[in-house]
């Protein structure tokens, strides 16, 4: 075997950082205790800052981007792994999107919710593999280590299996939370998403904030080309003191028509453990 | 006296009518008893499509169009005056701006929250003398006739003292709920702020979506000419698991820093009795 390939004596080294709110040494230990058994070959390497707090983040603003900006660029680290979501990441993208240097581009990125503005970010930048897939976080969820396995399943073997079940070859993709996604039009994080369909999939939001969030992300994307749009999961959604009168679907559905984005049905991405991987860009396998 | 002006014996007629959610019929009679006690030259007309109930809103889209329409066009109407807000402006306003003719430059536009979608609308239109202040809805507030009282003020009397205490002759202004005015960036309800002093206030909000908001906000208007931001009250914000860290205030400034926007201080507007009048535009008295 070549020199430089990932083989049964070449582990795979994925480093993790936190760059929103901070993650626990306990549920590092079960992630790292869950690899061991299904992924041997993993070597995940939890960097200290996921431990920090300081008010709601893992750490400060410099210290969560020199984490990421650190494990980006260390050539001995083949994957950049995002610990959990919450908020912060996008207090830190643009700066640490500035920093990386051509060994950050060999690299696969992965997670999902307020990690969207790290993977945005990169798309943006063309950096990397950029993923939306589950994070060590889930390991929390009842049956959590389904999603955890997946992610290794994608890190280490690119197993079809895990993919987004109605993804298709030659077609290009992005997936976001709605709410991370509609506060990155915009700013410099947002990435072109022309001729790409857009998955987006929510958690724990009014359904009069899921249509004002959805009303915005359309409005701002209505000019840019899409070649669609897909809903994933709307898990949590809290009872407000009348009922909206919509489902998610028939929201999403308006707001595309109304700014004449395709609406292309569901997908099987969200805040749970059935959350599937979707690679960012022209899917070719 | 000459004809046409607004003297002892001619009442102002103002129309009241709701964009987002439904108001009640007890609310409306003790906002008619106060305005008939303080007021008595006003005469308040609560469309019936105030009390209307479709779902979260009062009334359907077209519904809720066609009354603020039809009071606005309506030649004996003097003045507009939201009844409430919630959520529900953003999906009516566009249509209901195409519809206005020249009757409806003529009047006033008075109120807050969600209905800051059409507060930005009509000024993006140029219709109008659009301003933030008090609804009817605040009779529901503990001292809430002291926030009716201060909007028919404004509108029977123009009287001075019930401006924001902050605005300065010769500036320009204009005033919004946060997340309203966040989720109408990049659409066709956002108007354009160049050279006006932005004041923003927020409520119920935990303070990493007041963050997250802010960063929308002052990224989006980080390259249109802003004389500066000043920042209301941000009210009734909800425990998390964890402090956030940050103040809102120091939040604010943050955000305004990163994106060259002049941090001017705090101002007396928010979803509270002491919510003043902010006219929209140059002020000149």
């Amino acid at each position: 075997m070549a020199q430089g390939t990932n083989s049964i004596s070449s582990p795979v080294r994925i480093g993790i950082c936190a760059p929103s709110t901070p993650f626990t040494r306990d549920a590092a230990d079960r992630v790292i205790a869950l690899a061991a058994e299904t992924h041997p070959q993993a070597e995940l390497i939890f960097d200290e800052q996921c431990f920090f707090e300081e008010g709601h983040f893992a750490g400060s603003d410099k210290q969560r981007t020199d984490s990421f900006v650190a494990l980006a660029n260390d050539p001995s680290i083949d994957a950049i792994w995002f610990a959990r979501g919450g908020y912060g990441a996008a207090r830190m993208a643009e700066a640490a999107i500035e920093q990386l240097d051509g060994i950050a581009k060999g690299k696969t990125y992965l997670g999902y919710s307020d990690a969207g503005n790290l993977l945005g970010a990169l798309y943006r930048a063309g950096i990397g593999e950029v993923t939306h897939g589950p994070m060590p976080s889930d390991i929390g969820r009842p049956g959590g280590e389904h999603a955890v396995r997946r992610a290794l399943d994608w890190i280490m073997n690119r197993q079809k299996n895990v993919l987004e079940p109605g993804l298709t070859n030659g077609k290009k993709y992005s997936a976001f939370n709605l709410m991370t996604l509609a506060m990155m039009t915009g700013t410099k994080l947002m990435p072109d998403l022309r001729d790409h369909i857009l998955i987006v999939e929510e958690i724990s939001e009014y359904l009069y904030a899921f249509d004002r969030a959805m009303f915005h992300l359309c409005s701002n994307l209505a000019a840019q080309g899409l070649s669609g749009i897909k809903l994933g999961n709307v898990g949590d959604v809290p009872e407000n003191d009348r009922p909206f009168g919509e489902t998610p679907e028939a929201i999403t559905k308006r707001w595309s028509e109304i700014n004449g984005i395709a609406y292309l049905g569901r997908a099987e991405i969200g805040h749970d453990v059935e959350n599937r991987i979707v690679p960012f860009g022209l899917l070719k396998l």
